[in-house]
């Protein structure tokens, strides 16, 4: 990975490719490279939709190597959801393709002067931009499938549907997966969108004819990468839990803790969760046949493999297996239980391009507006639908929860910087309230998982209702997976390094050994830090203050039941997060 | 006015009224008191539509008495549309009313358990509250003629019509004028949607058997009253330019200037300016018949009288005569030059209780998306009528420009903290380019109109064009309508004080020969910057930043024709304007 491809949306004639050395850069991957990039290149007052800002798109550092589950693509920008940094990762196929053909980032830059759209191709021969008109207001699924008879079944896409090309502010990006479906998304704070405002509809990445990136010590490397991937399989989350029933083994844990957000936050515990609960949803998925519940991963390499594929009654393909986040916000937080109108949800999710967590909370949202009652599924269909056709009310809920309750004056949003809360309600997680409140990105819960150490008794164990330490233990997660961001490896790899030592030396030998420069756990702090510093001071010089740094007025007001407890870690300390 | 009415909203049997004294409030008027009692008693964090915010209505300091000029109301809150703190003030009968009633604010708080609506009615024997079910739904003329048929045709009306009712953040609170016709309006930052929120339909204030408020020393009032009339009807703009051709007088002078924002803000002057100028809705008035433009003015004591009525084609009353900011808004803003329907947009945003310039400025950015194209009245109409339905068309509309630019994906959204910019472009205005950028309010004209120096010589001359000079004139326009509105006296004397001493002089012995404490003029900016202080405060606690005193990107790239000329003015110099 020695170049950035960088694509000049506004030339009149159609966008510019041009090919640029790495030059300060270097050395830089995911989220690393792609809040780099933004930090410096985009001024923070622009409008997220408008010419000064820059779509970034960067494979992992150790993207397209042999190392193990390393193939998270990051996607960065100003996010027109937030209005400050964001940098969304998924899994799919593509980064580990754009690893071995050497590019470091794809930059999207610019803005058209017209409302074309192109696709990018890019092989080892270099790059081709073409008209893509065919494909205008096409979903990523008819996207994908008129891509794929184009350029064949071995190329990953990286693509945008509807809700993209609309500009919504929950418009994701979509990465092809294994099977060249467009399931994988970096769904959060509306990359989909400025992605579609540089009028860009797919870029097709092949690497035919290119190699695996190669170790600078491959012996050193070859040996580290067995000890990870061997730690990885003995830890019981990662080992057991997730390939077994996906990552929605975690319906019944969180709900049983109290802390699972059901009807727009109201309750922390849902009537319906084992309906909907990846224990249910695996025996629902081995029972239809197909390949059953949690058979492979969303990427090659990985070796956690906590995917799967749902189908219908009659063993058609839906979807994905909807994750947790999905399962919750299309499920309990609508009040649902219905695991084949989440399904479909999900499968409409993917099709239109729109963040999965931030459409839920919007309906649940839209749901307090009286548009549908809770544990209406047909009616959450409906409303799904309506962002699909780009309908004035399709509009509206395609632009999130904060939108939404501006609309139809719902004081009720469950939102940090804009941005949906996920699965986990921070007053019985406290852990993950201090992550939502503080992280750069908007409430997210990838960004500092608290809930490992709150609920799992992972890497230690933290009360979680109670404030005391939560900051410090969100803190030290913010860090971490800042790194973790940075190398291409899936965020599950958490459990196994905070709680394994072993496991914790083999990761930071691997990088060592791939890069050639050897590494010490000092290092990925500070690699840590200086991601955060560079979201921070954007943030910052974007407007950011303290002051967005708080959840919802009534978090702190409203006791959830069954533990009747509200949201304790005081903004004094919130404000501590980021003294280190 | 020796008292303060507070109705709390949250009581679950309806709203209950209490009769504070003025307390540590005592001797504050109009935005004074307002932005006092916001900074003081909301926090600055707290949802706009949530039980902790409060609207706030205050007569000016001299409303009640026999000081020419002094009934303007003044409502305050944090604003649901800009998240800061908010006054927004305007002419009719009420803050005359309520100051011979002696309230010196009416405080509504908390909030309704349920979605039943309330009527408050206050005379001299006290307060009574009771159901408004049946006015649920109607727009402010509708519910005005039912009430007036209760409660007689000498009381004045304070109301929110459908779009304060559906919360909407351009919702205003319109008050009655002289022809018990609800033309004034509370317009900017979504006030109505406070006064919804709460659940209050109306107030209706009755002043039969009060007397009109005494002055400390009698003599000297009369006759620095006397001074101050004369001098207000000897300056050319109030005595002249205003009583004959009413506000819209500006269109003319500012199109000249090349100021005029055209097509939502695209060029600055607008080919179709004359056939909407005030000249010419003067000569449409006076051939219509009717009592002819610019012959009374907006409340009882006003001497500049520079309102007026429209009437159509049959000589049916439409509204009252639009306002020059109105006619910029639905007219040139829009590409739209035909008279008669901009009074009908005008008289439709009155009936919905809506801000003539929030939506004006909405629609153009809607034409911007291809809702309707620009010069399209019936388009307009179309759109407008939409907000008053309620459809989600409307929502989005009704919810502001900054809103509809996030729906629809556009970037051209002429706001400053999420308010939309009224009838100058900065560029070629670049003095009222600073207020719009560092006003406390969001962009608003009315908070230090450097329009009055920029193109009409009045308080100096500063060249409209460049920026040297500029963020001075703003700050001591800014200080000295803070204290003028404070007093309750419309902003129009500001061209008679600005340009002679001695009215300014006899504004200053007015005030204090009413409340027998003589005055200084350092008094009265001690008075204007403890105001904006206050506000500054509020919203400095609310999150804003320096990084909120700036106009959108594109005023600073973008050059405006004829004049090919940009914002010059650089954000190191809006960061002084507090700086006194």
């Amino acid at each position: 990975m020695d170049k950035i491809l960088r694509i000049d949306t506004s030339a009149p004639g159609g966008p510019v490719a041009r090919t640029d050395a790495l030059g300060t850069y270097a050395g830089l991957g995911g989220r690393a490279m792609t809040s780099a990039v933004v930090a410096r290149e985009v001024p923070p007052a622009c409008h997220p939709l408008g010419a000064d800002n820059k779509l970034v798109i960067a494979p992992g550092l150790l993207s397209g190597s042999a190392a193990a589950i390393s193939g998270r693509l990051s996607v960065g920008c100003k996010s027109p959801l937030t209005g400050g940094i964001k940098e969304s990762n998924s899994g799919g196929q593509a980064a580990q393709v754009m690893g071995r053909l050497g590019y470091a980032a794809i930059i999207l830059e610019g803005i058209p002067t017209n409302d074309a759209l192109y696709k990018v191709f890019i092989n080892k021969d270099g790059v081709t931009i073409e008209s893509a008109a065919d494909l205008k207001g096409l979903g990523n699924y008819a996207t994908v499938e008129k891509l794929a008879a184009q350029y064949g079944e071995k190329v990953a896409f990286i693509t945008i549907g509807q809700a993209g090309e609309m500009k919504m502010s929950a418009a994701s990006v979509a990465i092809t997966d294994m099977e060249q479906r467009p399931t994988r998304h970096a769904g959060r704070g509306g990359v989909g969108a400025v992605m579609g405002s540089k009028g860009i509809k797919a870029i097709i990445v092949d690497d035919n004819g290119c190699s695996m990136r190669s170790p600078a010590d491959p012996e050193k490397f070859k040996a580290a990468n067995k000890a990870f991937a061997e730690g990885l399989r003995k830890h019981p989350v990662t080992g057991e839990g997730l390939p077994t029933f996906g990552t929605n083994v975690l319906t019944n844990v969180v709900n049983e803790a109290g802390g699972y957000p059901t009807n727009n936050f109201k309750t922390g515990q849902f009537d319906g969760a084992s309906e909907i609960s990846g224990e249910t949803q695996a025996a629902l998925e081995n029972q239809r046949g197909g390949d059953g519940s949690a058979t492979h991963g969303c990427h090659r390499g990985c070796v956690i493999r906590c995917s799967g594929t749902f189908y219908d009654k009659n063993g058609n393909y839906v979807t994905k297996q909807p994750e947790y986040e999905t399962v919750w916000a299309h499920g309990g937080n609508c009040g649902i239980s219905d695991l084949d109108v989440i399904a479909l949800l999900d499968r409409m999710d993917d099709d239109f391009g729109l963040d999965t967590i931030e459409m839920g909370a919007t309906i649940g949202v839209a749901m307090d507006a009286g548009l549908a009652k809770f544990g209406d599924g047909q009616g959450a269909i409906k409303l799904l639908q309506e962002v699909g056709d780009g309908t004035p009310l399709g509009r509206i809920l395609g632009n999130g929860a904060a939108v939404t309750g501006q609309v139809f004056g719902v004081e009720r949003v469950p939102v940090v910087k804009r941005q949906s809360m996920p699965a986990y309600d921070p007053r019985a997680v406290q852990g993950i309230g201090v992550t939502y409140a503080t992280t750069t990105m908007g409430a997210d819960h990838t960004a500092g998982y608290a809930v490992a150490t709150n609920l799992l008794g992972v890497g230690g164990s933290v009360d979680a209702l109670k404030p005391e330490g939560q900051v410090e233990l969100s803190r030290n997660l913010q860090i971490a997976t800042a790194a973790i961001d940075a190398t291409g490896m899936c965020l599950f790899i958490a459990f196994a390094i905070l709680d394994q030592p072993d496991t914790f030396n083999a990761l930071v030998d691997l990088i060592g050994a791939f890069t050639g420069q050897p590494l010490t756990a000092d290092d990925v702090t500070a690699l840590g830090k200086s991601i955060l510093t560079n979201e921070r001071n954007f943030n910052t010089a974007a407007g950011f203050t303290a002051k967005d740094d708080r959840l919802p007025d009534y978090f702190k007001k409203e006791a959830l039941a069954p533990h009747n407890v509200t949201f304790g870690v005081s903004d004094e300390e919130l404000d501590t997060l980021y003294n280190w």
